[in-house]
């Protein structure tokens, strides 16, 4: 950070995150993400190490990264969200935190493609997927008395949500995540009323 | 094979799958699993390392290992279901797949302690759970034409009856583990009509 401060008013190096990212991404997908180092990823986004490992910690955070700010978002959606039908309230909470990735559909979508492509990627989001998860958990115990029902429904609401995102990414769907989600989450509901 | 048939009529050494299995399902909940190595297994067992082996491959298989049966079983009952409503069909074929483990309570129990123990246990059965889902899948997209629909509602079988079922574990609750599916599957039904 102080680095990047005594350089001055100069428009920074190229380290905007998502630039770099994206360059990662790709390198990821063409090249198979086992036969890429972070090295490699420097010298393609044209930065130097140190000011990678400043914006990713690791392959894993390039890929998972995103997901705390997500989680951030779940739980300040489900926080404030009148709603008190359980279904209601996760369907509509989860979409709405969707929308922070409206803006960034090309990195989601190779993000997904990568997760869905091997499961040790897909394990790397363990810690990520598990915050989500708890943060549902927490809401649904202050809505019901079934000791099991918390758990169930919020590793559903996880399965169901990375289902039907990784099936967005796949199939190159032009909706938006938040959008398919959404139809997503409508059908599923349908299949049990 | 061929050595265990030599040996003649008399009662085969303590090479019972299920004893064995149960006394490395032991070891491992009282040593870490990590702590434990196979030769420690068949020690404790009391039989031969290249016996043990026979038995189970590895430490994954001892805590795996069942899950191919139940998935074979699966796929029997889900093809001899005349159910064409899903979720009644997936209910009913799953709980009536899930009484093959009704003799071996407390080997399911360890199982599944040691699973939700931790992530690298449980990513030992993507395999097996990938195989289940598939089963599932398949039957699924016989009675739909949405073309998500399947992966969704699988995956969401899946993790809501592994949910119930390392529920069931922790807790020690005294029902079969068919028997809390039964209940865990109605009370999810219920949330959503």
């Amino acid at each position: 950070m102080e680095e990047l401060a005594k350089r001055g008013r100069g428009r920074p190096v190229t380290t905007d995150p998502g630039a770099v990212g994206m360059t990662a991404l790709r390198l990821f997908i063409d090249k198979g993400i086992d036969n890429v180092t972070m090295d490699d990823v420097a010298e393609a986004a044209g930065i130097s190490r140190s000011n990678l490992f400043r914006i990713f910690a690791s392959k894993s955070a390039v890929v998972w990264g995103g997901m705390h700010l997500f989680n951030v978002e779940l739980a300040k959606k489900l926080e404030a969200n009148p709603e008190t039908d359980i279904v209601r309230l996760l369907h509509t909470s989860w979409v709405e935190a969707m929308h922070l990735l409206d803006d960034s559909l090309e990195t989601v979508r190779l993000r997904l493609k990568l997760i869905a492509s091997s499961p040790e990627i897909y394990g790397w989001g363990h810690g990520q997927l598990e915050e989500a998860r708890s943060v549902i958990e927490k809401k649904v115990s202050e809505l019901t008395d079934d000791p099991m029902r918390p758990r169930v429904l919020s590793s559903a609401l996880i399965s169901v949500s990375m289902a039907i995102l990784v099936w967005w990414a796949e199939t190159d769907d032009p909706r938006t995540p938040s959008e398919v989600l959404d139809a997503g989450f409508s059908d599923f509901e349908a299949v049990f009323s």
